[in-house]
């Protein structure tokens, strides 16, 4: 019997292979921390956007510098996401934007949030080319995981 | 005498050589917005010291795993840090804890961000020494950069 014998951590690693878990907030504080969390990493996801919007639009001119810099830094900060929502708060009254939908097909926001490393990963390689249309087509990319992401899990 | 002109541009980065600059918030708009970002990346910087803080307490058992997420996430974070401060807010009404100090003397709290850089490296390697002293150690390096840059450029 004991070669039956699976560990509960080993299940639930079994159980969530290549998926992300989020679990419930503690209490209210935990849950209100979580949020104040979570609108920080998107005030600095903004922050990388708003130049990169001006350059697509023509408002400012294309400066591969930032580009590369904004690029990489979209892409950490995507990558940090998944564990920035891995706090479910839907039990809480926190001010928020976040959808119900998150906690309920996490495997589907955390393969969004991949989405947006991928595109910030192709922002950062479009910014070495020296063609002005793949710089617009990439940031185009990046802004399309945004929207894509906002429309399924971000409240109006 | 053409020989001994230099565009403005060059002189510039002359001057600045080596060296972080800031530039003067250019409405109140802006200084709130600057101010916005660099809290939130104080914020996503408290979120990775807080469990940190607690494996150097014993409040929790080390986590190496957890140590190297966020030695690297606070590497990445102290990186974005003199780039978030480069809006110079001292002329406007901002609800901030930073002091005037900050950009009186820009390059250094660069370097105080550059030492939270080299900590959270540290404690990346640390995380992988097995050694629990190393891990308090690196810890202790992190903590006490944040508190040099708080001594001499933070409001209580």
């Amino acid at each position: 019997m004991r070669r039956l014998f699976i560990p509960a951590a080993l299940v639930t690693s079994l159980l969530c292979a290549g998926g992300a878990t989020a679990e419930e907030a503690k209490s209210e504080k935990h849950a209100k921390a979580a949020t104040q969390y979570r609108q920080s990493l998107f005030q600095l996801i903004r922050s990388n956007m708003g130049p990169l919007g001006g350059m697509a639009k023509g408002a400012i001119p294309y400066d591969t510098a930032v580009m590369e810099t904004n690029g990489l830094r979209l892409e950490q900060l995507a990558t940090m996401m998944s564990d920035y929502f891995d706090v479910d708060t839907r039990k809480f009254n926190v001010d928020t934007s976040a959808k119900p939908e998150i906690w309920q097909d996490f495997n589907t926001f955390s393969g969004k949030a991949d989405d947006l490393i991928k595109a910030a990963q192709a922002l950062q390689l479009a910014a070495q080319s020296g063609n002005e249309k793949a710089y617009r087509r990439a940031i185009g990319g990046v802004g399309a995981t945004c929207k894509s992401c906002h429309d399924d899990f971000k409240a109006d």
